[in-house]
């Protein structure tokens, strides 16, 4: 294709095909996926254009859409986020990025190395004004009505003082508001326990600061104090926030349960012959249940608090998970949330209206 | 009954009747299935005499089992630790704790706050030689061979600096050898990355320490270095070693991840007629679906580094909970565990033989 993408109502999203565990097989797979679902969507995509472009012209309805954008080298999944900053020009990761800050792509998508993806991001997107420390927000199955909560930082940074604590719980409710069209988001602050007393001197700290900006007439949010770890996946608050090291860790843990649980329900299915007659009865209701707790359903790390929109993609993501990511950069490219985001942190203003388009659905599938 | 229990082949466990969010009714129903399961158990019952005396008049072959031993006062749930200590002297908690440093009981049972209960086991039970600062170990569900993994700290102090982390390490790797049977276990560091560079500088710290450890000829176990929240319940390590913050964290995420898939499993199966027959087919499979990922049938954290035993029940725990707990005490009060653990930690001598009975069945259900 020779025209530039991006007109009117398309949305482009920026893709590094090179990073992630998988490769571009898993990325250019979920673009497939994706470009069948979106409509609209349209693609740059950034890396190795010798294995690209075979892969391209196997898909001619994909190729169609996409923009192949040459880059030579690539960011390594285990290379340091100072390592690549230094290293990183040129990459398939840089110019993903690049992209948007050159206002060509609405959104990047990369499978790669969250914290090099982050330094870059920081470094070319530049911090929002007012904020200290971007953050990392996943969406989270959870019982609210909306059938996520919302989690920050998992992975932006392994500290966070109380005033970044404090950022993130306004970062986190404005994501909540726009992304699951919630007026007034409950924020819980993630501890090891929801007595006052409990957890170290920046929690604390952020809890009281919590108290104050909530109690205030035009709060927009609702401040519910500590929460547990069982709250992420419940119906007490909608966004809950802590630091990237416990988020990251909080984060896996729950992939992993889920995984673990998924296999034992299989087992179980083939544990004896009645159980496989039965599994083929509630065969519809299996594979419900399956997606409904597949983690690759639920991918996308938003970074919020930077002039900019970036989903980082899960580095195992197949295409399923892929595919995941870029309906969830779709929706926030459509939204203009990045845009949106920054100006009511920076104004502190009332919301306008508009959200992410149907909460339940975003962020979940291709 | 008059004689003093505990003679012979009797194990007398310590319990606090009063601690936990269910009350006495929760402790006394999970010592009667308790009793009922565990040959040669006995009890003293440490609460208020006019709640349990009726109660145990119901139960004429539990109270043939029990001591009852009157204590006016109770630990609060939300209490201060450092509040706790000056008052708890004649609480039920601080008199179950204190019938084991008199070596009227083998191990303690509380459902009570952890915090406080840790502080009160610190003063009267004393840290162990060579210990600075105790564990909560759990046994954890996972892929391993054993049925589970063991992790720790997963609350016993929120922080850990990387001589703690260590001792974590020896401690965890200690557990495992008795309580998985595992000749040398495989010890990881729970982190955000599995790189050499990612985490905090006391997990580098740590990180290299037990490098240098795992590397001598006689070492007790293997280290695996840094590991994710995933590996939690994965087969990759047999011990995950972590701060109390991030623990508790992670331990309550997982219970909160299974809960939410149970009940959407639940869900699934009302959810069709036909996924009603199926449901019923499939009745024993789901049962023991069910039973594999309650987490009330692993339930009991186990302080490691004292001299003396005690096993903190989750404060939410019913009576098929607590019935969990009582069983991994009855078994750790059988082995003569914190006795043999001192001694190893302390000499750092080539284990004996003998472990927790069978390893599978080691703090599952009742």
């Amino acid at each position: 294709m020779t025209e530039r993408p991006g007109t009117a109502s398309e949305i482009v999203v920026s893709v590094d095909a090179m990073g992630g565990d998988r490769g571009p097989v898993a990325v250019v797979g979920g673009m497939a996926k994706s470009a069948a679902v979106n409509p609209g969507i349209r693609f740059l995509l950034h890396g190795d254009a010798a294995v690209l472009e075979p892969m391209l012209r196997k898909r001619p309805a994909l190729a169609a859409l996409t923009e192949l954008r040459p880059a030579s080298g690539m960011v390594a999944m285990d290379e340091r986020p100072s390592h690549a900053l230094r290293h990183a020009r040129g990459t398939s990761m840089w110019n993903s990025i690049d992209a948007v800050a050159r206002g060509e792509a609405q959104v990047a998508v990369s499978c790669g190395n969250t914290g090099a993806l982050m330094a870059i991001a920081s470094l070319r997107l530049r911090r929002a004004e007012g904020i200290s420390r971007p953050a990392i927000a996943v969406l989270w199955p959870s019982r609210n009505a909306a059938g996520h909560n919302i989690v920050l930082d998992v992975g932006a940074d392994v500290r966070a003082d109380a005033a970044s604590l404090v950022q993130f719980a306004i970062m986190g409710a404005e994501y909540a508001r726009l992304g699951l069209g919630l007026e007034r988001p409950r924020v819980g602050l993630l501890n090891v326990g929801i007595e006052e007393h409990k957890g170290n001197s920046d929690r604390q700290e952020a809890h009281h600061r919590l108290n104050a900006l909530a109690g205030a007439p035009d709060a927009r949010f609702v401040y519910r104090g500590f929460v547990e770890g069982g709250d992420i996946t419940g119906n007490s608050v909608d966004v809950i926030v802590t630091d990237g090291f416990t988020g990251n860790i909080a984060l896996k843990t729950a992939e992993g349960t889920a995984k673990l649980i998924g296999e034992f329900l299989s087992e179980a299915f083939r544990a004896t012959p009645l159980a496989r007659i039965a599994a083929l009865f509630a065969y519809g209701s299996l594979r419900r249940l399956k997606k409904r707790i597949d983690p690759r359903r639920v991918n996308g790390g938003v970074f919020l608090g930077l002039n900019g929109a970036v989903v980082k993609s899960h580095g195992s993501a197949d295409a399923t998970g892929v595919a995941a990511a870029l309906k969830l950069a779709f929706r926030m490219g459509k939204a203009g949330f990045a845009g949106k985001l920054a100006a009511r942190v920076a104004s502190g203003q009332p919301a306008q209206n508009g959200t992410l388009g149907h909460p339940a659905g975003l962020g979940k599938g291709a």
